[in-house]
């Protein structure tokens, strides 16, 4: 009987749930063993263990954002001892493959992890960022998008019953500008501030007061573009009028978890399984709304 | 100047304003006029226009579903007159392209109008029951589903209170399953209704009698299987337990429409209006989560 | 150090996790021993217990309905072995107080068990029929009144898309008209079908066929009145006109609680301990929006 | 045939629309004509005016926060010609009686406005605020606190997955910490931090950092007592943490209104119409979740 982890790694999403619920449902389903692994990577060094199965793992957990199996940002495997760590962790607890869900960074870890275990790995892409080469989606990116446009929905329903106001939202992506543009693209807004594409501030504040002349003026910027309250304070002297900053913070990482992340959560955990089954070590990715695996290795471009 | 109407058609579905407002952002940045016609066909077929400018056309009107053009069903495009009468008010109104929002009937209404009539026009998918041939998905679907997720969500927190109880949904798609599927796709039920793959009701019963003894039962059900009423009762009496109902009926219709289906038809529009200023007469599918043209005419089961 | 128990009966409703909370909280506060018992009278009769400590109680119950503590509907305390049984627990289990969280039917069980225990029992009113003697509100009401007037908000928003259509909403309540008169007093329809006044089938459908021929009709309608698919059905028949059901069922009792039931709910948690450090055998009851203690015995019209 | 104006003045607020919907609805049932007045006070000293009929009222606008009449604050009634102007319009357009809806600021006007004018006014408190003096609850002030918690819910989600953060979230209020206040009663929080009652930084500090510890910290701070970016950098400091602001800002202002808003402010609307029907000038004031007329002149603490 294989026996198989799985641990979520780095900042949370919605829909990491489902991604555990979904490789719990078809390890079960193909009479194979699961382990949680608490805490990420921190705690598969520490070679912690906690037990999956009902009520830790129900159906109702789906419809919660965060992971039951908490999360990890301080094993870092680029050090060679928490890699050790890891190494002796799988094979003390006997486990036969991993699934690792996470973004960016912990996909890194895994492929530092892979370099030294022989344990098939299978990642799944699980970030609010959307910013995993291969996958055209990642769960988790639909929850904070939908969280996003709810917010700016109530602020244009005040913005127009009270009008000439300038509002800045800031939404989560670090760096990364996905969300931001994603929300522009569902609601329009007047001024989007990504960091992929810098703006000055003069163009944007003209941007602004332009909107402002006629209704009102609703920019939203990417968190990795400056702090919010200070943005729209300088913002406000340019154009000689307040600014009045929204800032979704962690409230939008915590976003209750939509049908599509859902959906993505428990294919792709499925897959996880599956290609583990296969005695594989693979990386599911998203392709057109649907999990796809992609061999380890393969360049990551060329991933169909 | 160009002059193009819009109109939407058949059932309503969340996300129409968003086509909308995706026309007539388009249309005006190119220059071209945009006539609103209420009521889908009966009101072209009437010669009835609305103005479409602010406040009726606002950003506002993305995150409310429903249809500000308002829709109808009573006009039947199988009749000559009925066509004629719509052929003769797109002459009178000047309108050199037609912008149709609406699901398979309207489709085929659209087909018929496009016989007699030499303006283009272009259809835009937009249904709840994502059941347009050639289109991945329409517009409204994912609004329905996540509609349809909560309902469950919230009987699935009372079901783990108090157990051994029995839960029968109800769900739009009229005679077809894909919203009950993409429900059950992304929360976890015990038995799935829907016209395609009939059961027995013993079968159904069966199921769910198993899923009660271990904790509780929920179904999914199709409205077109039936009046979820009734069937609870018949099940009810053959698993000798009570199965109580709950039909989520048109208020699923009304669902806030999610961000996706925003983008979708802020996208859509948009491209409806590019199609209609080449001249052409295409129907917009949505492919791989954006929209594609299709040439009228084309073989469905070709498209890319 | 005093040990209180606390128990969930009959319905759960959205809120009693806040109480569950509220008395957890004042008794680790007041260094006072709190037990749970799962599954209401059926779990003491039982001498079941549960450990409520972080995580089963955590600050993140208070946003989910149900209860943590399960409920039952089984135990019965008109039998006098069901209440010798609970009696024996409590001593058994060295219970100093009790806090009972329930509905009317709970209530009553209740004052049965205080006939033949000393324990002093603290009832705190939480269901969402909003039927308790002496309490002007109960823990669950907003969150079900909420609940049922966003059904009616979605069904609206459609019904103005597409018009003279009808809505017949059936929501629970079972025999009390208080869920649907608080909905209509909230959102404007145009029938209210409560059981506390009846009217002829003939007189519903005149109102609702007069709505319809202006608009849209919509008639929301208590469980009790009858089963809404067979309502809507006879409401069609006479009007010549489709009527669609939408059915809340236990959808709505599973709704997710506001924050007046939270606020209500952890200050009757907190109200209940306090009147058990008190020695005194007493129910909360809430008047003017926050709990009040009613001496057991008292005759509850005189609650001032 | 009496004829009647109403306005909104001030902030905006949830509900603003159910009051609207109440005195166009009573107005009419009485057979009295009503008028609205566009942009508050400022509308009304430019002798503005807009029809208020379908499909401007409609049911559906009690779902929507804002206001359809939209609001203002420009005219400032402490100016001798901006009352004259006023005074002026409701001589003009024949107003029998003034129905105004806003918060503190709008009562004091209201107070100026009727030194100068005989015309009847009656004043509804709509305010996300709570701080009408004789008032128990604001109408608005509920759907603000559900907005609140439903934040304080995200974060927490998050929060206990990838423990030892810390978070603050501003809220609305002004320099009132009753919102705050509410939502600190319906969710357990760490640190409340109002207006009323100062706190140093460095017991916030401290307090956060104890919390930290254990789980995670969360305190709440009403928009008064700073700006949330500059407060969590200073308080990070102290703690040697990364503090992460949440900024809810007008998003708080434009939530969606609930059921208890919406029924009081129907009811206000209402009784507003009564009083003016009545000729007199009266405040409604809500006592014990429901309105209550208070005359003009009474010392407030004596308000029953």
């Amino acid at each position: 009987m294989a026996r198989f982890a799985v641990l979520t790694s780095g900042g949370d999403a919605p829909g990491m749930n489902a991604v555990i619920y979904g490789v719990h449902d078809e390890a079960t389903a193909k009479h194979a063993e699961i382990v949680g692994i608490p805490e990420g990577f921190k705690g598969l060094a520490s070679g912690d263990r906690i037990e999956l199965a009902e009520p830790v793992v129900s159906p109702a957990i789906l419809s919660q954002a965060g992971t039951i199996l908490r999360t990890s940002r301080e094993a870092d495997l680029r050090l060679g001892h928490v890699v050790a760590d890891c190494v002796a962790s799988l094979s003390r607890l006997g486990i036969d493959g991993l699934v690792v869900i996470g973004g960016a960074g912990s996909l890194r870890g895994v492929e530092r992890l892979r370099v030294s275990s022989k344990v098939p790995i299978a990642f799944v892409p699980a970030t609010i960022d959307n910013d995993i080469e291969g996958s055209e989606e990642t769960i988790g990116f639909d929850s904070a998008v939908n969280y996003g446009v709810a917010a700016v929905d109530s602020l244009r329903v005040t913005a127009e019953s009270l009008l000439h106001r300038a509002f800045l939202v800031e939404v989560l992506g670090a760096n990364c500008g996905r969300i931001a543009e994603a929300i522009a693209a569902a609601t329009p807004i007047d001024v989007l501030i990504v960091p992929e594409r810098p703006l000055a501030q003069e163009e944007v504040a003209r941007r602004m007061r332009e909107a402002l002349n006629t209704r009102y003026a609703i920019a939203v910027m990417t968190e990795g573009c400056g702090e919010a309250g200070a943005v729209a304070r300088e913002l406000g002297e340019i154009m000689g009028a307040r600014v009045r900053p929204t800032v979704l913070g962690h409230s939008q990482r915590g976003a209750r978890p939509t049908a599509r992340d859902r959906r993505l959560g428990l294919a792709c955990g499925r897959s996880a399984v599956s290609a583990l089954l296969a005695g594989t070590s693979e990386d599911v990715v998203v392709r057109r709304g649907a999990p796809t695996l992609r061999p380890v290795g393969s360049p990551r471009a060329q991933v169909p």
